[in-house]
């Protein structure tokens, strides 16, 4: 199976690589800034300043703003893909596999080193309602791709005998997501210390009437 | 049972009397505003151009951004208590009762008439990781009295024997909370037909392992 949930690799011509390293920090810090501010927030000119670059300085690594936004989200999808999707990928299949998944994706941010939360799902409630443009229709390919390989490790724990040959795969993966968005809401908006507790239980209990 | 989350009545000065129907199609306008673009777009500029006012016009109405924004979540919970709060109260008390607030409560929006989606679910993720201030503030407040009506619901539920006297109030509530985020990211940013079914489906288990 593979173990990304991205597409397109990164290539970097020669004149990137001798960019890559300002070009690094370029983008953990306009990471960080996403996570905190959301897309439409992360401009240019806040991230210039954030990086002690000019706005001109800036524009050699990024033509545009819409530019910016795709290689952080980009970006988000590869961190968490070395963060915890890669090490989960190590762990026996089935249940076991989809348990380190989910348990290295609930706060996967604060992990990260990452001030803000999860970009992609406040990327979601940010563009639900803008046009069909660049940034959305990346962000609906890195959703899109995030549910196949839960509904792919779901079915292998199916394949398993781990959970029942009867389950609605993607109504399973369905409700997952709704427990990573109700953990990202108390854990970052609410604030309530019992959050991940509570997603642990919610994820159990789905487990259990799946089986 | 108080049949409104909002805590606030409306009380209107003279002055703002005078200026009640200017200040309706102000907050309409605001709100579909508000739902399509979030609380950071929703400028008094932009909002001023939408409504043909100048934007000295609309600081009549509100004196900073930070009081649009208040007057339009308070708006937003107001609309929605009218719309499906209120006729879900005269239900038979107890799961039939709460299973009305749920229905009305997906995909409220657009039976409103608003373009975009949930203000409060979209506010939440937007200010998730900002200061605490007034607008982060009156957002916490509004969330918190929705679900103290979600759980009251849920209690009254238990204590006519239509739920288990062993449930955890609290751990419902969230996982309804979970079904809700699911069911506004599928619907709005998806753009899954299969959303309301996967919601009703989600809520409709929750409620069968909770007897």
């Amino acid at each position: 199976m593979r173990i990304s949930f991205i597409v397109r690799p990164v290539v970097l011509s020669f004149d990137a690589m001798i960019m890559a390293t300002t070009r690094q920090d370029i983008m953990l810090q306009g990471l960080d800034l996403l996570s905190v501010r959301g897309l439409d927030a992360s401009t240019l000119g806040v991230l210039a300043q954030r990086v002690g670059l000019s706005k001109s300085g800036l524009f050699a690594h990024f033509k545009s703003k819409d530019e910016l936004q795709l290689a952080l989200l980009d970006q988000s999808a590869r961190t968490a893909d070395r963060l915890f999707v890669a090490p989960a990928m190590s762990r026996q299949e089935g249940l076991p596999r989809l348990r380190a998944l989910v348990k290295g994706w609930l706060g996967w941010t604060t992990r990260a080193g990452l001030s803000g939360g999860c970009p992609l799902s406040a990327g979601m409630f940010e563009y639900d309602d803008q046009p069909n443009g660049r940034v959305r229709r990346r962000l609906l390919h890195l959703e899109r791709k995030w549910r196949e390989l839960l509904g792919a490790l779901t079915q292998e724990a199916v394949d398993l005998g781990h959970l029942t040959d009867h389950l609605d795969i993607d109504q399973f993966v369905w409700e997952l997501c709704g427990i990573y968005l109700s953990h990202h809401v108390s854990l970052r908006f609410v604030r309530d210390r019992k959050a991940t507790r509570r997603a642990v239980t919610a994820f159990n209990a789905l487990v259990e009437r799946s089986k």
